[in-house]
């Protein structure tokens, strides 16, 4: 279940045009409002975490070595990066932009010095 | 609020390999089991979502104009794809190419001559 | 679809002790950690999510009217109902007085004199 | 944190009443379509997670022995109910009938001598 091939490997930008053709050609714009598309990538969401829910966490780390769930969690993991990528579109985010300067404030928060050694758990925002 | 400036837009590798850097420098690979990071990037789609959730769908269409309200959307995106990029890592997930492949998929199951013209809403997985 | 029949409402109280019942006969209480259920619970968030995110909001409010669709929301927030249920039991905590102490917290923050009339949105939590 | 104490348990039936009082002296049931409440209730099983997202099972198990970590779990599981039941009276759903109906669904599917003894970890939808 490696995605490490030898094809080159596509870029948000791409993935983003190719989902708004995708709506456009079938006129589905009328349903991706923010709010529609927050709740669907909820929905996915949802439906990634119903994967891993019973497992411990060490079973959650091998998950993808089991060819039949490590295809469903990289199927949902999908689900949840279309809509991610639509509602950035549609919002007008970029999407590694806005996470680079989110880590920027977390890495102020959370400086290296201050938390190495010692479990701190409230990382992230 | 708009994201089209004229630096180089990151790529999702480049963002990977910093958050590798980031948990590594704080020691917390530890907590970054494929469970954990699921179920914080559903705290942050929560998040997200409670920034749109009494808006109404055309007040939704148009909240990046508001720059609070705007600026905490962006923050809420970019945390959920710091998670979700981070948890593509840790299960070797090219969160592209799972998008690309889930978009086949999808076109097959609704193919453009069969849905254009009518709403169809059961999109996507 | 309506639920108004004559057979007395059972109590939270009842569920509890048959979704205990329910585990412990399956020998399932091993996976019922806190972690696993709060997962759970948003799987099926999720779940009951999908059904209304591409609804209007004026289709929403009148979704029990399709037998279908209604059946399926129903199903669905009796799953959430089920998973919340037994994380409170796990938790020892009981629902209705935890919501009660909650809306004591709301009503304190968004008294009714000041709030009437205009559209306060950050109501709860 | 016990909620065991001497006072007469609230029923479903009581919170439901209050929280309709509680919406309609503010003005609020203009926001209160199933859509945007099912958004709310997402929004706050997120919070929920994000208070367990970090922790391992175990300790997940001995949260509520913590006053601050508990006091915080409590809230949410509080809020949760709080959408959970203002959703099923908007939708005319009754938890408690609800979540006994998928119950009986799920018994169907696990009966007791197939499952008990061996890891059935399908349960619920």
């Amino acid at each position: 279940m490696s995605d490490s091939e030898d094809r080159e490997p596509g870029t948000i930008a791409e993935l983003t045009e190719r989902l708004r053709r995708f709506a456009e050609e079938r006129e589905w714009q009328q349903f991706h409002t923010p709010k529609n598309l927050a709740m669907a990538l909820a929905g996915e969401v949802g439906e990634l975490l119903a994967e891993l829910q019973w497992l411990t966490p060490e079973e959650s780390s091998r998950l993808m070595a089991d060819p039949e769930l490590g295809g469903r969690v990289r199927a949902e993991v999908g689900d949840v990066m279309i809509y991610l990528t639509r509602l950035a579109d549609v919002l007008g985010i970029d999407l590694v932009r806005a996470a680079d300067d989110k880590l920027v404030e977390v890495a102020r928060r959370y400086p290296v010095e201050r938390v190495r050694g010692w479990a701190a758990k409230a990382e992230g925002s």
